[in-house]
């Protein structure tokens, strides 16, 4: 097979594109996906200060190096979450891609600073792994970003993730997360914007680019997300996607296009009620965010 | 395992009820199930004169016998497509039916009423073929039964069925069809009602119902579809089922309350449009309908 833009011989098959591209001309594709991406959905504006989290993985390592290639300002935060020897190893690829790139790394330990790690934590507020981790997460990566004058917080939600996600959400027709499965979500009173610049690319193009340039990141999976549902989603659309290529950007893209506008309304009648929650000051639409609710179970003696 | 009612013996497992039943109990959850999305969906009323589309296959003949069973008065449809010995075999189920019950079959065949079979007519037509076969049944289905008299079409779509369906509509947002996909299409200027009663039991319990009631029915798919599309929907929500029992009849029933109204207006919109083919007579956005196209496609000298 040969290249599709030099002609050249291909060393990666893109089955969705129907084409194949050397190295050199690979990357350029994958360049050019995240400055769509970013265009199209006016993620990140001239000048405005970027903090992507990064967690030693292949999308969000890739994505920080992509966007440092793209010529914005761009720091990392990485967020302990105390997974034992994963959240070590995946620290160590974080740490030492800011080193060689020379770029700051901001880091939060979440045991250290905040007082409980996600196994034990998650176990007594009872809540499920991945949920009490993703929770933490999207408190913690925005009030790093309040904190440190970051205008947009980036992620590295690749295509393979936004489709699965899409597909939870529509198998169970959760309208109020229809509403809000966006590539941007705009800043709002105490949120600052928060973006997923790799939504044009798969997974197995962000592993590509990393082998590529020669980015070291942790390959295994995080222990806790093990027999998770959203892993199946992703297996129940990798067999759609194996017969008929295309169909996972069809489904996200069109979901965009289409229908994403029609739920909508919905997710907008709950921003309405947002203020500052009692405790830490971040906004929620109870008394107390979920967050502080969550650290007050998980840290209790 | 005992039977959720009776606490006998259970013979068969409905892990999405989280329950077994025996025989016989399980043959009044069935029956419990089909009056409940009669009543539900206002699919039937006293006195109205039911025509079912009867393949010989296991949905078909479990629906007919429910509807007899439930007091309904129903006539079956059998629509001959010409696909060789299934054709042939798939014919002879449904006349055994009918004969061992006494009740009447109408009866078209496509090749002797019509001008061509299936795999050769679609292939002149250049249409896939389950695609031609649909429309030619859409058509000669609501054609039967406005000449027959009869009130409504009532087919037999499982719940596996309509879950594949419309994981294929959403994974193409395809919003015209999510905004038709409905238990029942109400009778419009030249369309009988079409309602679709299996919709809370799954193909395991309509071939249990078979078993259990001595029914026998042709057990191999229709060899056009096989590699379709829709079986891999099914596979993939098949491993959904698999994890979470209660995927699919979630992901149905919470389409139907939840989101299928939003797409709504645009199907209404469409149908704002019919007017009589000008060929058949039969409703239609152009000047002549998409059967009539067919048929003169398919035969074409």
């Amino acid at each position: 097979m040969k290249c599709r833009s030099c002609r050249g011989p291909a060393v990666i098959e893109l089955r969705r594109h129907n084409a194949g591209f050397c190295g050199e001309c690979f990357l350029r594709h994958c360049r050019e996906q995240v400055r769509k991406a970013i265009e199209e959905f006016a993620m990140i504006a001239e000048g405005e200060r970027v903090l992507v989290a990064v967690s030693g993985g292949k999308d969000s390592l890739a994505l920080w190096d992509l966007l440092l290639d793209l010529g914005y300002e761009v720091d990392g935060l990485y967020l302990g979450l105390g997974i034992g020897d994963y959240s070590d190893e995946s620290h160590r690829y974080a740490r030492a891609f800011a080193e060689q790139r020379g770029v700051r790394l901001v880091e939060i330990d979440l045991p250290a600073d905040v007082g409980f790690d996600i196994p034990t934590g998650s176990a007594r507020a009872r809540r499920v792994p991945c949920s009490a981790c993703g929770l933490s997460k999207r408190h913690l990566f925005n009030t790093a970003a309040v904190d440190g004058g970051y205008d947009v917080v980036a992620t590295g939600h690749n295509l393979d993730d936004e489709a699965a996600v899409l597909f939870g959400n529509v198998l169970r027709w959760s309208t109020d997360y229809l509403g809000r499965q966006l590539p941007v979500l705009p800043a709002t009173n105490g949120f600052v914007r928060k973006v997923k610049p790799l939504v044009r690319l798969g997974e197995r193009e962000t592993a590509a680019w990393c082998v590529l340039r020669g980015i070291d990141y942790i390959v295994e999976e995080c222990p806790m997300a093990a027999g998770n549902k959203h892993l199946g989603y992703k297996e129940a659309l990798n067999a759609i996607e194996e017969q008929s290529p295309g169909s996972k950007h069809a489904f996200y893209f069109g979901f965009l296009t289409r229908a994403s506008h029609l739920f909508r309304p919905q997710a907008h009648a709950e921003q309405e009620g947002l203020h500052p929650c009692v405790s830490c000051g971040a906004p929620t639409t109870g008394d107390r965010c979920a967050f502080c609710k969550l650290v007050a179970r998980a840290t209790a003696p």
